[in-house]
């Protein structure tokens, strides 16, 4: 829902610019046009001697459900950092990213969802603000009816039932 | 350079907001947070009988420099659909995409580059608003120094000296 533009603080109208094919909003006033792209999301699927690492979520959406710790990327970092900071912010774990798992496109929330497969450093995790329980699971015991996110349950169902592609590519290409 | 909130015109100020570590531009009037993520860059290698097809570029930046399709990936379409939206917009050639070649960070203009390998579809392919030349060409033939951006001069370089990762993961991870 933008209203006004964030430049000059003109009435955006929504409209095909000269030269595009899609509508943007275009501010009235400066002529500014405001872009909206999709955003990229980093995380990683942590490793303990064979063992996964789960975060429950302590915020909405999904509060309560269990996930890998992922976030949105941030300007300034790499892929593979954001997917670092991430981990420590939503788990107190350290790890070392191995490869580029899988790359999802979810479209109808305008997001890019990218998992890296990564070694713990050492076997310290801990709750954070954003998650209420963090926790490491062998694959027999993850808890599927209480996966957030359906990326999330494919992305892990990928690892343990093929581990990594056999072209080496990621998933969800 | 954002001043205005574009949800409901008040002034944004920049300030940690509460459970965050970075400094984000906030609404005095709302309190709505205004988020800036790197965008992705979606494109293609298309490939003609092993000829490239490259683009001289008619807008800018870098403007009549040499380059391969590709742009921003939009709202509601997948990264490869982005990749072939693109290369039919600047070069007026239908391609099928084949894999991902290519996840390259430029953190410090905020974009992730993704580059797939495409084939064409055919021989067809034509100058556009965006590109005033269209034209395949031999690896032997490629014009090196006038390539538009460091990231599309790696990216080709990897293509001709190594073809494909040797695990198959894309380039720049």
């Amino acid at each position: 829902m933008m209203n006004f533009c964030n430049l000059c603080g003109g009435t955006l109208s929504t409209l095909v610019p000269e030269g595009d094919n899609r509508i943007r909003h275009v501010c009235g006033q400066c002529e500014h046009i405001h872009y909206q792209n999709p955003r990229v999301i980093v995380g990683c699927i942590p490793i303990w001697q064979n063992k996964i690492l789960l975060c429950k979520r302590n915020i909405e959406p999904r509060l309560g459900y269990w996930t890998v710790p992922a976030g949105f990327l941030e300007l300034e970092e790499t892929m593979a950092e954001g997917a670092q900071r991430e981990t420590y912010e939503e788990s107190l774990a350290r790890v070392n990213i191995t490869y580029l798992h899988g790359l999802y496109d979810i479209p109808h929330i305008g997001q890019v969802y990218s998992l890296y497969m990564a070694e713990m450093e050492n076997a310290e995790f801990g709750i954070t603000p954003e998650s209420s329980e963090v926790a490491l699971f062998d694959a027999a015991d993850i808890p599927w009816e209480d996966i957030a996110f359906k990326v999330v349950k494919l992305a892990l169902e990928q690892y343990l039932q093929e581990g990594r592609r056999k072209d080496g590519q990621p998933f969800g290409l």
